[in-house]
């Protein structure tokens, strides 16, 4: 080792969007790291600060960046890896668990740890009510790492398991039917009265929420930057005149 | 009404434990409040204000909270709703919109909004590496407001689409053999090797968090203050001398 000292490595979230949802600990942690690791239109986020390194990347290159994050520790710098969301929930802290795994030994002995976020589905629901109030799953859509029967799969499940759902990467510009068959599989399987909420870029200037149900919602609203949560059978939705509807879970379920 | 002016209702979430986690729009929200309502635990963690009024309640009268808060409201008083978590996850905001849509009908005018915090899942999480890297559901064990037997339902059917499983209220003194129970009956459906992870008290002073496998874990040690996290097939544990295991789920699946 070339360098006199050890390095850190501090995995991120940001947050969907708001910097009001930035915690204190993101916060400090970012200020007094060295090194900001990050896909762009992240550590666009994050001011400016005078002697620390930036090291930007696209989207589609997660291992790439974690990887050079755990490079930049071992010559002793001090890295925080920038996520939105929550960096544990489907983001960037799996990718540095695999690159530590696959990677040389040494790197097991990192000083390594994770700072969480409000993920999207948190930010989502605020924004209409109170639907992840009880019993929820969230799924990835995304079937570029795993197979779409295990999407499948796991659908049914949720449906089976009367679960709140709340989608991630839903959206898929290489395979736009696949948002498509989500819906009709979950058709099949629950009530067309089912709330369903459409949350799209939740906490930017252009947010918008929509509100539907099973039957009516139009899939094809659906995009890359948009949160998608269905209601479990005790889903509810309260009327209010002039205003969006309140969509919640209840605590319990009458036995 | 005899008030001049319009109240508001915020619902605000705490996050677990550690000052760190509240957010800024959460500690804004507090600060310009006229009235804290909340359980006691709660309220302790937020410095005294002068002329901010506080009004605390057991843990056990949740609608009785709501609805004094909706009745503050009604009096013009701007009040912050304080919940440990994420009041959205198994927590007060649903409480809330139950109080809502069972009450006066000019309630459902009131001014009210939900502000996230970090739940316990997020943060017992990130003390271990990502475990909910991936596919995942978060169930509660208790069963006073459900039947026993959903509960079931919803373990067999998030063990058959084989998410993470993230289990809130793991323990009641009242019914000390459920925890036995749900632990019988994943052990029939997954794999004795799954990684367990109990995370007690996170961000309080006498965190504890204890990695096991399915096969070997002791439900007996799990109480009120207990996180559980059971892995999916594919979360992984990654051995370090020295130091506990990191604990993650991958992004995908090998098809």
């Amino acid at each position: 080792m070339t360098s006199p000292r050890a390095g850190s490595l501090r995995i991120i979230g940001l947050g969907p969007g708001d910097d009001a949802w930035i915690t204190p600990e993101a916060s400090d942690l970012i200020a007094g790291a060295s090194d900001l690791v990050g896909y762009a239109p992240y550590l666009e986020r994050i001011p400016a600060r005078e002697g620390q390194m930036r090291h930007q990347s696209g989207n589609r290159v997660e291992m790439d960046r974690a990887r050079l994050a755990l490079r930049l520790v071992e010559e002793g710098r001090s890295v925080a890896l920038v996520s939105g969301g929550d960096p544990g929930v489907f983001a960037m802290a799996a990718a540095v668990f695999e690159a530590i795994e696959g990677g040389k030994p040494a790197w097991r002995d990192i000083d390594v740890a994770v700072c969480p976020g409000i993920s999207a589905m948190q930010a989502a629901a605020a924004r209409i009510g109170a639907p992840l109030g009880h019993d929820f799953c969230a799924i990835s859509l995304s079937d570029n790492r795993k197979p779409w029967s295990l999407v499948e799969k796991r659908l049914a499940a949720a449906a089976e398991g009367d679960f709140v759902i709340a989608l991630y990467n839903p959206a898929s510009i290489a395979r736009p039917q696949r948002i498509h068959d989500a819906f009709a599989l979950l058709r099949g399987l629950k009530s067309g009265q089912t709330p369903v909420v459409f949350a799209r870029a939740v906490g930017r200037a252009d947010e918008t929420i929509s509100i539907a149900t099973l039957a009516s919602v139009d899939p094809s609203l659906v995009d890359m930057s948009t949160l998608v949560i269905i209601g479990s059978s005790q889903t509810k939705t309260i009327a209010r005149k002039g205003k969006a509807p309140f969509v919640y879970t209840p605590r319990g379920v009458d036995p």
